[in-house]
């Protein structure tokens, strides 16, 4: 690596602690990166030893037939989403997406997470059928041939499961990646049906207040979604990121709630039967009931609040030497557009703004970016995000006062807090560069 | 098919003729369905019937396992890149997005197009490099890891070969899917770095008016750019919707040049050297440059014009009877965003104005949307997009006066029109619902 200094460009002024740079310096030129990759990434050489470039073996022969359905290189096999149950046992089923692997905001589709309580149903679409019933005008069916009719829209929404980051409750960190942590959270490009249109045709007796929404899966897991939600953003998804959605992500149909948690977003949607109250399901009454400290419970608390973590550099990477890094990460909140994100380096001490990737979208992923230079000593990177609604994440001190902790390991799911984790995360790098997760 | 007409909600206003709807129809409610929809495609049924719901086959044993990394259903089989050189014969490789059977605008990872000239490299990221050398002040080399330092943007674009659409150019319309006729243009979220960020660091000598930029593939595939386009948009990138770029489409890094024709997006980008005038390479100077009626050639021509085409419905589809349908396609400018789309179901003697899909991006695609009442007789769905510099696709008699067209089928890609085709397309509906392809 080598270690130019070059003049001419004043120095990027730093604005917090421990090295962070104005966002500026992602934008600017004849600013940054003069000064700030001083200690520069790329490797010098002469210009005569590039002329001819050295051939890599790839280089010298024809290449391989193309697929028809495109897969990642070889070299990404790594890449992959990890599960909790891949034997299939007969339980519950987790795939986590990698989020320290991946960059942007959409979350491909092969690396979207999944969590199926009694496995992939094998759904022949033109078979499947979506009934409309219950204290409607009149009941209607519809299959994916005739909802392919009706007008559509298109949005970028996360889908979280309310037990995403549940590690987090540990009272002592535990040194795993952003994928073990954070990974049951996804970010996609959805297109479908709003299920206003659908309950404008329907109909919707005035009683009705609640619908109960129920899968083709064979537990036909269910959950009851206010009908309020029901008017404004639900969508009967058909496609996610352009091609049909994928048979972990509910094929051939989904109910997405945008912002509510991930179990009510009903896979594989059946039937959607409206009803004057709650049914009182096992997942809304039991697993995705928070329990907290003073033994009062968050029954019917749906919407995933706002929340950010730092993937880039996470557990899992290290740093090679001093010198410039970009900071990156995820933000979403349920309530709507990220506002802010701010990132310390010195354990929050200090604080400084990020630059938001534009468009921001509501109820999605949205990355954030922070210029930072390492001198090489220790530091302790944080994230911490508000929404529009001028909703913040909570400190972790904030956070476990109010929702408690766990001892380490976790043994029951539903006897601790485990749900609706929205704490900072932090990220401890020490003068080797070795990254461990802890808190601070 | 039920045939309620309910009362109540006033009819939709058609805004043109054989029955295109004022685009509000496609957000309004107590509008729209009730009288859109009167010929309604739900099905009617008793609610009692629906209780308790039959179960399907699948909704009566534990599901599969999750794999790790997600595929789409078995039912979704012929989703996929139609070929042009499956037993990878030596010569190029097309791989075409199928249009007709994605919604929204993101082209999904394993369906995005490719072209390769000599087949897939199969390149070790760890040993693959960036030379940027030639008139710099100081010639860097750059790896994927070391790029993973750097400031990144995430930008939503199309690429577009310059000779997608060339069945148009033929004299009979070909009767073929959108797929066949347009499939060699995709839409991707990408992640990289700027090609400016790097440029400022190796410095630019002022002599330097182009870069030549040359692939690690088999054949060096190489092309001539202006600086002063590396200086604008240019992005060296390393994802693609999220993950790493897919082995088609450049991996592990690939020159993006947003709105310039596909072949100078060049995959696998192993060296830039800035030079003073362009290299005259073999497909800048043959292959992409497009001869004119009168015998002169488009060289140099970079930007893939302002165009749109109708995916929904689509020759491969049917309508199943009259009643209300939604017309969609796509629409997408290299010189920036689209600013309008017009959409006719007459063969352009009326028109009325397309929903777009927000937010628009600059040099993506747009999905457009029009609300249709189908009556059952013959009519032609076109449509035509402006952008935001004052753009609009021309008519087909306009372009082809301009352009040419050839007697099909077309025998040497070389000496007949075949680049640049951004004229209408038609989709002709007869009065049983089938589609043709139609020149109107």
């Amino acid at each position: 690596m080598s270690k130019r200094h070059r003049g001419g460009s004043p120095p990027v002024e730093a604005v917090a602690g421990n090295g962070l740079l104005d966002r500026r310096a992602l934008l600017g030129r004849g600013v940054v990166f003069a000064g700030a990759m001083g200690t520069g990434v790329g490797t010098s050489l002469t210009s005569a030893a590039a002329e001819p470039l050295k051939d890599d073996p790839w280089s010298l022969e024809m290449g391989s037939v193309i697929p028809a359905y495109q897969v990642p290189s070889r070299f990404e096999k790594d890449v992959i989403r990890t599960r909790s149950n891949p034997d299939n046992d007969f339980r519950n089923s987790h795939a986590r997406t990698p989020h320290h692997l991946l960059q942007g905001t959409i979350t491909p589709n092969g690396l979207f997470f999944t969590i199926s309580h009694s496995g992939l149903p094998d759904i022949d679409p033109g078979q499947h059928k979506l009934v409309i019933h219950g204290l409607v005008k009149q009941p209607l069916v519809y299959t994916v041939e005739s909802l392919s009719r009706y007008p559509m829209v298109t949005r970028m929404h996360f889908v979280e499961c309310s037990g995403n980051s549940a590690p987090m409750f540990s009272n002592e960190p535990l040194q795993v990646t952003a994928q073990a942590l954070h990974g049951l959270a996804s970010n996609a490009e959805w297109t479908g049906v709003l299920l206003s249109t659908l309950l404008e045709e329907t109909g919707i007796d005035p009683k009705a207040k609640w619908l109960l929404a129920e899968g083709a899966d064979s537990l036909a897991l269910h959950r009851s979604v206010p009908v309020k939600k029901a008017l404004d953003d639900a969508m009967i998804a058909l496609y996610q990121n352009g091609e049909r959605i994928q048979p972990g992500n509910g094929y051939p149909m989904r109910l997405l709630l945008p912002g509510y948690q991930g179990n009510m977003n009903i896979k594989h949607v059946r039937r959607i039967k409206l009803i004057d109250q709650p049914a009182m399901s096992f997942y809304e009454s039991k697993t995705y009931s928070q329990i907290l400290p003073d033994g009062k419970m968050w029954l019917f608390h749906f919407t995933q609040e706002v929340k950010s973590f730092i993937s880039h550099p996470s557990f899992g990477h290290s740093l090679k030497g001093p010198g410039f890094y970009e900071i990156s990460g995820i933000a979403y909140s349920g309530n709507g557009r990220i506002s802010k994100v701010m990132v310390s380096a010195d354990a929050g001490k200090s604080w400084a703004q990020a630059a938001l990737q534009e468009p921001v979208h509501p109820k999605a992923f949205t990355r954030f970016r922070m210029p930072w230079r390492w001198d090489g000593q220790p530091a302790v990177l944080q994230s911490r995000a508000w929404d529009e609604g001028g909703n913040v994440q909570p400190l972790r001190a904030e956070f476990v006062a109010m929702r408690g902790q766990t001892e380490k390991p976790v043994r029951s799911p539903l006897a601790f807090p485990n749900q609706h984790y929205n704490s900072i995360t932090s990220w401890g790098i020490d003068n080797n560069g070795g990254i461990k997760h802890v808190y601070a």
